[in-house]
């Protein structure tokens, strides 16, 4: 039987889809938020679209969207561990035919991905700017994965909208700190925020994260606030809406 | 004893704070959009301070704000008959010390009060664009309050940031529809947004209004978005935060 995992890897469950995912805590893990903007993405159902992810980490938005698309789905990401668990996990689910991973920096999508062909492009960046380093990681794969290292905000926005078609769609997660900044720079790049939604750790907590959805050379108006997304509970506990998306529970 | 009563009027309260206020149903009546930028706006206790509401209707977030404060307040209001009404408001409640009330488009407000000397604006403006003609009420005095017809977004973000003093506080209510345009016009003028908190019909449902704090010269750094606010609940009863805000009651 062939070995799967490598050093301090574990094979997870993305239990509401039945998809396992090779993690590794001194990897990288993938968040809450991975899988919201999984959930937040519009993707075609049919076999004919182009889908990126950019920024894949070990696959996980890429699975989660396989299980609400026929269509191809290509992973950008920059770490070659990643890539090698995020490949591992494909073939563990038998995905191969629709999804695929490419190493290397977003900010050469355009040498792997012909611009202006893409339907829908997904990014869950890494949040903090290079300099805020009082919370850096020692853990060099994990500081890429949130720290602003080889990529950042612009330059994702930059890339996503150049690989875009027209009315292609882009879906981000990030901060609400740096909401401003990413409204400003989609409009600079062509991707006109539509639909946002903004997830509260708990109801009288402030938001902690936002999901936005952008779309190349739309038009300025309709912009709409989704209904929020709470975390957890009173007690601490997942609410339903959270497990659903987590384990496929109400 | 005085006729503090004309035509159509009626006098209601403001239970929250046992003020009275009249208001007509064929002229205007406060809406809780203005309850909630009273009670969103953050004003200094003491007496020192300059406080403007623009749009000032009826004189409703005056009212209110000069129950969190000492200092004075001065309403701006286009409209006579509004005028008139906010300014009985006023009498009727034994607030003439604190709060007054200026007849004039507020495109000239700096021909009343002194630029860059404000320390907090507060404004529930039109919201809808001049243009949007399918939702014009044919009653003008309520068209001018809801309709862009007098004034528009970009004059009162302008006319807001030439009052304030250098950190000084702007508060404004509107619909998300317009958050993008309100966020990049308030830049413009140097209001940088600070916080903002959306308002949802229910938990299910898109916001339906925001309310949006910006600092005059603050940095663009710390944007934070405060918890939501639900208004019904599943069998349309106000929820017990809005019925505190317009009842005084938990």
């Amino acid at each position: 039987m062939k070995q799967w995992l490598q050093d301090d890897e574990r094979m997870d469950q993305l239990l509401s889809h039945h998809l396992e995912i090779i993690q590794s805590p001194s990897v990288f893990s993938f968040s809450l938020d991975a899988v919201l903007l999984a959930d937040f993405a519009q993707v075609p159902k049919h076999e004919r679209a182009k889908i990126v992810d950019l920024c894949a980490g070990n696959g996980v938005v890429g699975l989660l969207l396989s299980q609400k698309t026929k269509s191809s789905i290509v992973g950008i990401e920059l770490q070659p561990r990643l890539v090698d668990m995020a490949k591992r996990s494909i073939e563990i689910n038998g995905l191969e035919k629709q999804l695929s991973i490419i190493e290397g920096n977003l900010s050469e999508a355009a040498s792997w991905i012909k611009k202006d062909t893409v339907d829908v492009v997904t990014c869950n960046p890494p949040y903090f700017a290079a300099t805020e380093k009082s919370t850096r990681n020692p853990n060099q794969h994990l500081a890429i994965a949130r720290h602003e290292l080889y990529t950042n905000l612009e330059e994702v926005i930059k890339v996503t909208s150049g690989l875009l078609k027209m009315n292609g769609k882009a879906y981000f997660v990030h901060r609400p700190d740096r909401l401003l900044e990413i409204l400003e720079t989609m409009k600079q790049h062509r991707l006109a925020p539509k639909k946002i939604r903004f997830v509260y750790p708990k109801k009288d907590r402030e938001a902690n994260t936002v999901l936005v959805e952008g779309i190349k050379d739309g038009k300025e108006t309709g912009f709409r606030v989704l209904p929020p997304l709470f975390v957890y509970s009173e007690d601490n506990q997942y609410l339903p809406e959270v497990r659903r998306l987590l384990y496929g529970e109400e």
